[in-house]
């Protein structure tokens, strides 16, 4: 056989998928399902099993496999794949296990106390552990660095977005903090002087719930490959053959369950439309952390937010929940387009939140390239919050720097997915409403497989076969560019 | 260390158990949460784990560890649990690995085909696919009996119930079938004269899961380490510290799902106080599926339909379901404790369940054996259905010899465990009614603790420290007697 080495690899790869799926499973379970007594036991078993994955992954015959691979007869495709296996096992390979370990436990100490601090807003005793955990995801981005040559910070960035670079970023958000204060400012002035009617609760689970599952039907989801439950942070699990996407209800709210549904359902069909010819293999995984988050904010914010979803969606509102004045088509639909600023990130809206993403990416990248130290966090995040949005989070430890999860358990570099995610979303929207001409009378027929077509043509079948930068650029005709960012949020919101 | 390749062998355990933990939540997820679509990944990921599993046990370390440990210095404990694991690594040690996979292919083809070929009572289909999974059985017995010095029939009937032998149940049965056969008639006979009012459904699913629920608190079941779900069938799964049971509800039947889930109780509270200071060695697991079966059946039989115990139900259900005529405490418990002679093995009363059992006893130790074949079942079926409950099973396959899922895959040997448990039940229950003078008050009173408790100390904690024999004599001051389960059934039906 030609590619002898190349077939043997796969058949490693493959084996190394199919433990990742029960291990998926097993941690969906654990957020989904599992009651409080099974938690250590099964924290036991995913680490032994975690053991397991990474001695597969760095054994020398993997890394002698890559290297014999590189030379034989290999399809573009099989190329590709040989990349992405080359890329996990240098990921996995370069640290040692015994900084695996400690960032695991130390991660898993801080997270776990974290839980408790954040209600107490207790930084004094948040602080001992986040500074460990520093500690050692600055030894790991050193050690990555050296073998990337790039920044620190930069090696822990292309963890989750490979290719992407903070000198890019630093131009990306440099143009977003040059229009987007103002225009949100303008936009929250011009809401000033709406007239709302808040929707009145409660609005029972039961009804929430069904309400999702309609949604989900609606946006095309597969529930022969997948599932909806409850969790207390909400997220996209599984594997492509079933994807498990979670939300929770708040009986009070009637958006924030339904829209959190949306938000996971586009990552759910990005998973569930994944190449299934390459299933087990490297090449059929998601392209980046970024293009997830594209997915879920196309579903949620460029398609979901958009008037013409709303008019579709606001029948199945009444329907499980009666009419009530709040439940005009207008008055629906300004409620669902508010503009506010707040300190909590994942409850911002699209205007306010990159301002939430470039805080935490500015500090994350100076505590890693040791520019500050964990004690400066608090001042400087005041002082962001300030400059960014006009709020103080002087002392409000939990609702300012203890706010998200990412940083407990060492998620350095994860921030900027969430504001690449929304501008690819916008270009690709906007490179879809180009191809097909049809697209707004479409949509506002309540005709959504076009669109759904065109991310399964462009974004969802291609796997991992180019980079991001390929990707959207055959996607859209050119590489990422803020500006159909700017103009989405423009034309919605002015 | 005096014992140092006794360690190293409690590692490897722990190291299986936790792969065990992912597969059992694995394969409960299957059962009870997982859509069809995931169907064929999760069976390759779970086979892959086998595989694993199957590879780790019989690693020749394990063999040389097992050889080496015997001469180091153990504590009894330590010792019953060198002897388990050494059980555990020549049972998996004797077979090739061809035979157990070609047994896995086989089991899974003739069971999936199973499922509709017992619909559409097609015999002819199904019976080649069960002469390849005999054909196979066969040979794995040969191996085993081989190994053993056995016949073949008593080497896997060792797999459920080591130490028991089919020359000593041979004389456990003939005793059963001395006197069942007339008990059977007398109740019969007996309950014909009765007038009884059957409830009134539709008895919905969300009512008698919450009844399913409160009933498992009465019954001790701890919600901290454990779930109630549904499934096609019925079973127990999940691990010591998260225990997983399951029920299928029928909105016409009020009384399948409930005592089902009792039944599944005593599995479960079995499993959770197996001895938590050996969790991950061999000496924690439950003793036999005899033993495992035993307590199901103390829970749903012995204590679940006694009177004393339906006292206490009849409220909750009340409370559930409202009054109705059919709900006077007599007509509740009489019609609670209905003796009926049917096709059904799992629908069967107690008294009628050993002739089910007896017969596929006969048949399935025959087929092992090599007195008969595989077309000589339905014949044999209908001659003792003809002769131990008077019914005719003549080309009624479906509700005859294609009734139940264990020869699909192979599980030749396990039937007998349901009366050794129904035996045993009846024995401890004795003896606990004799160690606890006020045992029958406290029943009455609805105070059941000094039961459970009673079972903790003789049999759950004890996990496999003893054998099965010593276990019950431990308990009961005699190794297993079929009197007392016909004391039962004389003291309860007569």
């Amino acid at each position: 056989m030609a590619n002898i080495n190349y077939q043997q690899l796969t058949r490693t790869f493959q084996r190394l998928s199919r433990f990742s799926h029960l291990s998926s499973i097993a941690g969906w379970d654990m957020a989904a399902m599992m009651p409080p007594g099974g938690s250590q036991a099964r924290g036991e078993a995913l680490a032994e099993l975690g053991v397991l994955q990474h001695q597969i992954l760095t054994d020398k015959n993997v890394a002698n496999g890559l290297e014999a691979a590189q030379q034989e007869n290999l399809s573009d495709d099989e190329r590709a794949n040989l990349n992405e296996m080359a890329r996990a096992y240098h990921q996995a390979a370069l640290l040692p296990e015994s900084l695996v370990e400690a960032k695991s436990l130390a991660g898993s100490r801080c997270e776990h106390a974290w839980r408790t601090q954040r209600k107490n807003n207790d930084w004094q005793g948040f602080a001992p552990n986040l500074k460990e955990v520093v500690r050692l995801s600055r030894e790991e981005a050193n050690i990555r660095a050296e073998a990337s040559g790039g920044s620190r910070y930069d090696a822990l960035l292309d963890l989750y977005e490979p290719g992407m670079t903070s000198s890019r970023l630093d131009v990306l958000f440099a143009d977003l903090k040059s229009w987007l204060p103002d225009l949100l400012q303008t936009v929250v002035d011009k809401q000033a002087s709406r007239k709302l009617i808040n929707p009145q609760g409660p609005f029972p689970t039961e009804a929430q719930r069904q309400l999702g599952l309609e949604t989900m039907t609606l946006l095309g989801f597969d529930f022969n490959g997948g599932r909806l439950d409850v969790s207390t942070h909400p997220f996209c699990g599984g594997v492509p053959e079933d994807v498990r996407i979670t939300t929770r209800y708040d009986e009070n709210d009637l958006l924030s369950a339904l829209f959190g549904v949306i938000h996971e359902t586009g990552h759910a069909r990005y998973e569930q439309n994944l190449p299934r010819q390459w299933a087990g293999q490297p090449i059929a995984h998601a392209r980046s952390m970024g293009v997830h988050e594209s997915q879920s904010l196309f579903f949620e914010m460029q398609l979901g937010r958009s008037a013409a979803f709303l008019k579709h969606l606001l029948p199945k509102i009444q329907q499980h929940f009666g009419s009530q004045p709040a439940f005009s088509l207008d008055n629906f639909i300004a409620w669902s387009q508010t503009v506010e600023r707040g300190f909590i990130r994942v409850d911002a809206d699209e205007v306010s939140y990159p301002a939430h993403v470039i805080l935490r990416y500015e500090i994350e990248r100076a505590l890693i390239d040791g520019q500050i130290e964990v004690d400066d966090i608090p001042a400087l995040w005041d002082e962001k919050m300030q400059q960014y949005l006009g709020l103080s989070t002087e002392g409000n430890y939990r609702n300012g720097c203890m706010q998200d999860i990412h940083w407990t358990d060492g998620g350095f570099g994860y921030f900027p997915s969430y504001t690449l995610g929304a501008m690819y979303a916008a270009q690709l929207f906007q490179a879809a409403r180009k191809a097909l001409p049809d697209l707004d009378q479409n949509l506002n027929d309540g005709n959504f497989s076009p669109l759904f077509g065109w991310l399964q043509q462009n974004v969802w079948q291609h796997g991992s076969r180019f980079s991001t930068s390929e990707l959207i650029t055959h996607a859209t005709g050119e590489d990422l560019n803020s500006r159909y960012f700017r103009e989405h949020l423009t034309a919605r919101y002015l």
